[in-house]
């Protein structure tokens, strides 16, 4: 299919499309994004063309989730470009709401996230979550789809829309797609594109830190303290030296691990310029 | 009709009940209590009969929304005859889940609520409205209904949770039904059976000062802390001395007033020896 997919910027109309497609037995994905679409959002839309018969990408730049310091302001907004490369594909509808429906005057509820969102990104994007999670709640109700795409590569956050929809008992399913990367390893982010040639080098330090890592795992490293060690030392080498965190943690509680007898999650936040990045790997022992 | 209703306690059975009746064009009602059910409760019942093709009634004494030193434990639990109660009408069926089900390990998600939540209840009752968002939430996920009803004697709470489904844009309409009253003015409520008989006629004072408010607006009177003083004296009279708030506040905002220019709430908490009994009223200058 190569036509361009309709725009819904009204929430009731969003709900009562879900309801009459479902009603009529599709069963429904819906893809939630904040735009500035690359490849890693569209490999989530061949996730629901496959699984699903009807395709919603919802596109919304949510303010809740960014901090008062963050690059809300700036973050790229390419409504025709994301509608030029959806209609490679077959999707049923764009969800645009406006900031004014989401969050209108008075507004005051928001999800308080799970345990999980505490740790790594929680301490260093304070209110992060509780943003991400009011919105992915909020889209679930306005979109009550059989099946929500997420990508791994923000991988507490997966953690956070699986708990809250288990906790909330929301009635969609979680589905967790690998994250997509760049030839030479760099994971696939909207953020990216602030990236000059130089920092785009320098980025690559993200993935090439976490293929050490695996490597050491697979030698037979089991001292997370080795392992970090070796990563922080690539950072430095590239002149990186805005890190948020470098990690190795238990893959569904994200608690901090220090020796690897099990599988554990390897997860960096850092800047490159301006820029933060996040990357994460599961390594196995 | 007087069939018993049929019991569901599994949350995908529940869900798939209402999905299934909506399916199919039905109109579905659902009426969240705590069980005990009395004569209020049941007039929510009607209501949804009349509104609704389908009705729900669920029954969950919610551990999140009592204080650690309430009445979690002793909350009356009458299951046996409140489907006697509701084989009156039409019910087609009681939800009654499992505390695990609801609150199963590791939870830790929940419904930070609106600002109405603060003032009042609130203050006396720290926590109390969160665990009220986060059930309701949880049930309008679980029972995913067109109609929800709720009771005016819980005045605050109706207010945050006309807010909590306007601000996470639950699909779920609200309806308010008037508070249903004995003979001699007490505000039906499932804690009304903790009361002694003497205790049960001081009870009275909670609608009797409130009967006295109406009437000194009526009658003229604009200053609210003159009322108030003239409610404090029937309390005292009464010998009732724990008293959590005597208000006189904005209906929609719950903010104190000071001159009734407009339309306000008078709103009461009171103990009565140990059980803590509310009530309001609207007051129309």
């Amino acid at each position: 299919m190569t036509t361009t997919p309709s725009l819904i910027d009204r929430p009731e109309a969003m709900f009562q499309l879900v309801r009459a497609r479902q009603q009529r037995g599709a069963r429904v994905g819906v893809i939630p994004t904040m735009g500035a679409l690359h490849e890693g959002h569209l490999s989530l839309v061949e996730a629901s063309n496959r699984a699903c018969d009807v395709t919603i990408v919802t596109i919304f730049v949510n303010p809740a989730q960014f901090g008062p310091q963050e690059d809300f302001q700036k973050y790229p907004r390419t409504l025709e470009s994301d509608l030029e490369a959806l209609a490679k594909f077959k999707v049923d509808a764009v969800f645009t709401p406006r900031n004014e429906d989401m969050y209108p005057p008075g507004y005051s509820t928001y999800v308080d996230p799970p345990r999980v969102a505490q740790p790594w990104e929680g301490e260093h994007r304070p209110g992060h979550f509780r943003g991400v999670a009011t919105v992915v709640l909020k889209l679930f109700q306005l979109c009550p789809a059989d099946v929500a795409f997420f990508g791994a590569k923000d991988y507490q956050q997966t953690l956070v829309v699986r708990r809250m929809v288990e906790d909330l008992t929301v009635p969609s399913r979680i589905e967790i797609i690998p994250t997509l990367r760049e030839a030479d390893g760099l994971a696939m982010s909207s953020r990216n594109r602030y990236l000059t040639p130089p920092q785009r080098k320098q980025a690559l330090t993200l993935s090439r830190s976490l293929e050490l890592a695996a490597q050491m795992v697979a030698g037979g490293e089991r001292a997370s303290h080795r392992i970090l060690a070796a990563m922080h030392a690539e950072f430095a080498a590239a002149g990186i030296t805005d890190i948020d965190y470098v990690a190795i943690a238990d893959p569904d509680t994200l608690a901090a691990i220090d020796e690897i007898r099990s599988p554990v999650v390897a997860l960096i936040a850092a800047r490159v310029g301006e820029t933060r990045l996040i990357d994460n790997r599961l390594l196995t022992p």
